[in-house]
């Protein structure tokens, strides 16, 4: 076979396979790219499977068990992956299906949102000597014990990065239903504009925030196992999309790369804690310990009450957990409230270069505040300027920015 | 836990999940049963699951290969256990679903219709110690090298008695959607009465010949292994449905049974076959390589030109391949003509103590005649007299078999 050839992988969403129609046209392009040399190709669900099946396991209980809604979200995978093959076969392309129980994708024994632990490439070699594309499932994995489980979101996306990282691939290729990564979401600003390369650094702040293109955990694991990944456009295969390489590797210097807007928060504050050592890390474990990611924390110091307050973001899916969780210790943290904000938006503006240039923060809040738009939490970091305002305004804010800092024009390198 | 109490294996059909509604009366009836002892409860995919994946195959390619097409239809049942065990949780049972592969339910390497070869019992008794119920996926299997396989008709009927062979359990309850055994349909004869107790041996002989209550491949392992098979209504679960048992241990005598129907039969002929050795051997061998089931063999000699026709009866959905296969084997043979004739349909007369009255077989014989339906092959055996007859003749003469052998007022038990 072509085992002499580096492995390429390509990754393709669930938009992208959501019909057999849309699988053809998948086939044809994994079929093209056959032609350079062995493929390892990541698929998600099929279009709404995903949705479908939680909505089934709502209906069969209130409070489906993780591990039972794993095994059932891992269905959608199996379907794609072999509907893939299938249609390959029929192109006249050796393929084969595998799971990730097939491959050996091991990960941690939390359900819903596990992380890789382990790829074994031995399946993955052996199976490439009798065939040209191997079809993987995404976004699954597999216990030492044997259970299913599922990556969470952007879980494909990882699987895709994992596997390149775990046979040193000569590329990884996320295909998705835009062109690439924009300086701002091109469906909500006008004048954003295609980065054709970009750093792993500069993706990372934009995807957190919200530009869904790729997620971020494919990006970091793409960066800490400098894994060449491009996303490109599903429905547009002839053009290149957007290389997202190491930052060392290139010369990107721009102030500003690009805005970016996220409506999924909600922010928690705890109000009148003592002033005193451990407090943060007793809520940072608890919320830990039931997997809440948090963001954005600030803590402010009451002087007059010698008494503190501290706030921070979630994802707004994980809000009442984090209230009921907060609630349980709220008498051992000695706090007074646990309050919280669902009408908040980030708007971020993500640049490599944006810590050396001061002025940029204050023509953030002198527009903001020009548009009467009341920032309700500010967070910096190097790369990175986040305001968190009101829902309403998050459109118009993240608009304005692009303009100020004229991205439209942004050299696209 | 119950480790004490022997296990019970309990199966259900795919009508009898194939709605959450219907899945929440099965967790009700395992919930009961529950208060007895450790189930191991075997379930198909829901409903029309495996005819919509099979659709999908097919758009996929016009000729799916079958490693693909099993770990496609795999799914089937993946989500109707996960859908069933929520259900039980939220009964407040401790249950756990398990796949073919968590189970170690290992079939020979053949796709599509793969025999259970081995079933590790240590996932299960481990499983048990936490679990009251084990919820395992009917139908599909597992190879050494990892590929998942299904087990053709009658699958998960033959996963529940090879599950109970291997736990020893203290019986096999199969639930499906009606009442038992009968003398005959009794959708289509009128006065079919339902069996209290009934042989292996009987209920194999009907089974093949379409009395579709129960896959004979199941009755056989259950024979082979003694398990304890009952055949009951998931719609009427206080009814005690049909005992299945060995014939050893009980006092079953019945000239005739039951009567039994199957339309979706077709006969093949090969015609002017030289007269020597080895001739039906190499037709046997061909047609056992495709996994091709032939059945009623029948070899005719034509002394006047010294040469011989072969006849038999395979499943219509094997026609197709069978003609192909002897047709690229007719030189070879010598044979003249590959002959087929759809429009056939087996009714059969089954009793233990068939063989004992040759009485039976006159009366059958006469009643068809002086009804004018015409037959085209009869097979004998210890306790089965078939008739193969055209389609459109056999209800009536399974009518009228069952009345003349007074069938209605068979003594049930």
């Amino acid at each position: 076979m072509n085992e002499q050839k580096p492995i390429a992988v390509l990754k393709f969403g669930g938009t992208s396979v959501k019909s057999i129609g849309r699988i053809q046209h998948v086939a044809e392009i994994v079929q093209e790219r056959s032609k350079c040399g062995p493929l390892l190709v990541v698929v998600s669900a099929m279009g709404d499977t995903t949705d479908y099946l939680v909505k089934l396991a709502k209906q069969a209980s209130a409070k489906p068990d993780a591990r039972e809604v794993d095994q059932l979200l891992a269905v959608g995978e199996q379907i794609s992956i072999t509907l893939l093959t299938m249609t390959l076969h029929s192109l006249g392309i050796k393929a084969k299906s595998l799971t990730a129980y097939q491959v050996g994708i091991f990960t941690e024994s939390v359900h819903n949102k596990a992380r890789i632990v382990d790829i074994k490439t031995d399946s993955l070699l052996s199976n490439l000597k009798n065939s040209d594309v191997l079809v993987v499932a995404g976004f699954q994995g597999i216990t030492e014990a044997g259970d299913l489980t599922t990556l969470g979101r952007g879980g494909s996306d990882t699987t895709a990065v994992a596997l390149a990282a775990a046979v040193n691939a000569s590329c990884c290729d996320i295909y998705t239903d835009v062109d690439g990564i924009y300086s701002a979401d091109p469906n909500l600003i006008e004048g954003a504009k295609l980065l054709k390369i970009v750093s792993h650094e500069e993706v990372l702040e934009m995807s957190r925030l919200g530009a869904q293109v790729i997620h971020p955990r494919a990006v970091e694991l793409a960066r800490q196992y400098n894994v060449k990944l491009r996303v490109r456009n599903t429905f547009k295969p002839e053009n290149e999309g957007t290389l997202i390489t190491g930052g060392p590797n290139m010369e990107i210097y721009r102030a500003v790369s690009g805005v970016a807007m996220d409506k999924e928060q909600s922010s928690v504050a705890i109000i009148n804690v003592p002033d005193k050592p451990g407090i943060a890390a007793t809520i940072m474990q608890t919320l830990a310990a039931e997997n809440i990611v948090i963001d954005m924390i600030m803590q402010a110091f009451h002087p007059t009450i010698g008494k503190n307050s501290i706030t921070f973001t979630v994802h707004q899916d994980d809000l009442d957990r984090t209230i009921s969780s907060l609630n349980k210790i709220k008498a051992e943290l000695g706090a007074s409230e646990v309050l919280s904000d669902s009408d908040i938006a980030k708007v971020s503006l993500i640049g490599a270069g944006l810590a050396a240039q001061p002025g940029v923060a204050a023509k953030v809040f002198s527009i903001l505040g020009q548009n009467h738009i009341n920032i309700k939490m500010i967070a910096t970091s190097e790369m990175k300027l986040t305001c968190v305002i009101s829902k309403d305004d998050a459109q118009k804010a993240a608009q304005l920015i692009h303009d100020a800092f004229e991205l439209q024009k942004a050299v696209s390198q």
